[in-house]
């Protein structure tokens, strides 16, 4: 069969295979994103720790198969004050009981109470309230020398996408950027002149719905499954992403109701439990590991995931979306 | 219950709902760009032939309910080689028979023979061999001038985005743009430095599986059921896109074989029939129309759609990705 090339990896989708390519087949053919993640050294590799892993197991599908979504939870200093309370809804067993209410094709999949009367909410935990804290962060330590690589987010141009040893795509103001912080991907303005930085969506970005003047407690989730929706950054705290089991959200039925609301209330998908990776019941508890964005490894894997020379490619895009780099993502064998 | 903002129109999925907004809450309200859609006058509708429409039937699912794919095929003088292919090859009704083959999360969803065998594959009808056209046109009349709008791919900046009377979100440079042509994103370097455009992948669109040494036939298709994937861009022929019924694609279980590709060939998902539009047994045939990408409404859609500014937005984007657009389309009632 003809096929496109696969993705160079699917590091959402499951755990990567390591590819044993031998060095010599290595000098043979051009580096592949794939190739260049399998070679990785262990210390360019970053654990995600349990406690940091929110673990969302669904009904089993009508073949009785189960459904388990892994969130990586976002790091600090973004949209804590979200994350602290998911912390405590998780805790609390909160989302147990409830489901995935909302899927609407090319935007998302939504989750939670879905109670649209708040004198029949379910209700929350002390303490989980809308924060008032901003999408941004001001002052972020995130300047582009600090970053050393630069994304401008989804480039045409096909000119020289590495300048002397550094991956700058496009940069197209120096005061503007969207690159990586731990892993994630984020946008920003440089200092002296605005200083801040945000958060941005991307496929299987993980947010915060709410309503039109709060900024939503995080209790009501919802996750990505389409092109990014940029116009949702800064307006909607991002909380971190799906790194397994996105499939399990992104093939659910589509709503027919309002907004994709499933209008019968028996299509709702069933949340039978979300607990933080530390305290899922069952041992080991899951160790994912990722491409530590400020190591040479992943400046590698972008500059050849946005200069693709390997055989079936003939024009290389010259540039990358943000979106498209896709942070290599594993889960750490079980000992 | 908290609700992330509807897409402002949901092209793919349905026929739109024609929103009956009073003049006076118009006023009252910020435009959105579905209230613009439902202002814009009949004129500036485009009607889409049933003859340049593939009309792909799958196998009902589970419950019984007919899975439709509506395909809107790429205008000339784009990738014509492989839309002559795909017209006769539905007229030769190929595809009936074959299945869905291959799906892989925020990637594609693949159909046709997926026979690896050459001596087993299905026979093509006479003079269906893959084209040696180029994925650019050259020479096109299209410039920044013709176009009057430029988009650049993903801005983050939050600078005006309306230059004068034009929607010119973020000129990179100017020998650099995308944008649309009858209504498909397209992408391309002005004249006089290059002078040569092409159709670029979005969500939905649909391009030709091809092996690495050959432009492919067309006879194998996918549709793009994730983030844009840039990198494909000049490297397969983007021959359309899918208009209605995405859903049937995109919600498709996930192959675990290798690629992506459904290890158990019970998982294909039959193809009963592929027939263009105009030669779908029913009648009325289908017809949809597309918002015209040259239009004032068309303008002012993704000037409001790059810049939201109705109260559930506090922060516009100001500027949008091409794939983020989504040209509003709508079927055209029967009589």
């Amino acid at each position: 069969m003809r096929l496109l090339p696969a993705l160079a990896l699917a590091p959402m989708l499951a755990p990567m295979l390591a590819l044993a390519v031998p060095a010599a087949a290595q000098e043979a053919e051009p580096p592949t994103p794939a190739s260049i993640v399998a070679a990785a050294p262990a210390s360019d590799w970053r654990p995600i720790e349990p406690a940091d892993l929110l673990v969302m197991d669904l009904a089993p599908d009508r073949d009785g198969k189960p459904r388990r979504v892994v969130i990586q939870l976002m790091p600090a200093p973004f949209s804590q004050g979200w994350v602290e309370n998911i912390r405590a809804l998780a805790k609390a067993h909160w989302w147990d009981g409830t489901s995935v209410y909302r899927v609407v094709d090319n935007w998302v999949a939504q989750w939670g109470d879905g109670e649209d009367d708040e004198a029949k909410a379910k209700p929350l935990p002390a303490g989980v309230t809308s924060p008032a804290t901003a999408y941004e962060v001001a002052d972020a330590p995130f300047t582009s020398a600090a970053f050393g690589t630069h994304f401008v987010l989804n480039p045409l141009a096909d000119s020289p996408a590495v300048v002397g040893d550094k991956v700058i795509l496009r940069d197209i103001e120096r005061t503007h950027y969207a690159t990586f912080f731990e892993g994630f991907p984020v946008a920003g303005y440089e200092n002296p002149h605005h200083g801040i930085s945000w958060p941005i969506h991307c496929y299987a970005s993980v947010g915060v719905a709410r309503d039109t003047d709060t900024t939503g407690t995080g209790s009501e989730l919802y996750a990505v499954i389409g092109h990014a929706p940029r116009q949702l950054d800064r307006n909607i705290a991002v909380v971190g992403r799906v790194i397994e089991g996105i499939e399990h959200l992104s093939t659910l039925p589509r709503g027919k109701g309002d907004a994709g609301v499933y209008d019968d209330p028996a299509q709702r998908v069933p949340i039978v439990s979300v607990r933080l990776g530390s305290e899922v019941p069952e041992l080991p508890q899951p160790h994912f590991e990722y491409l530590a964005s400020d190591s040479a490894s992943f400046a590698e894997y972008v500059r050849v995931r946005a200069n693709r020379n390997d055989a079936f490619y003939k024009v290389p895009a010259g540039g990358i979306d943000v979106c498209n780099v896709q942070v290599p993502i594993r889960r750490v064998p079980s000992e």
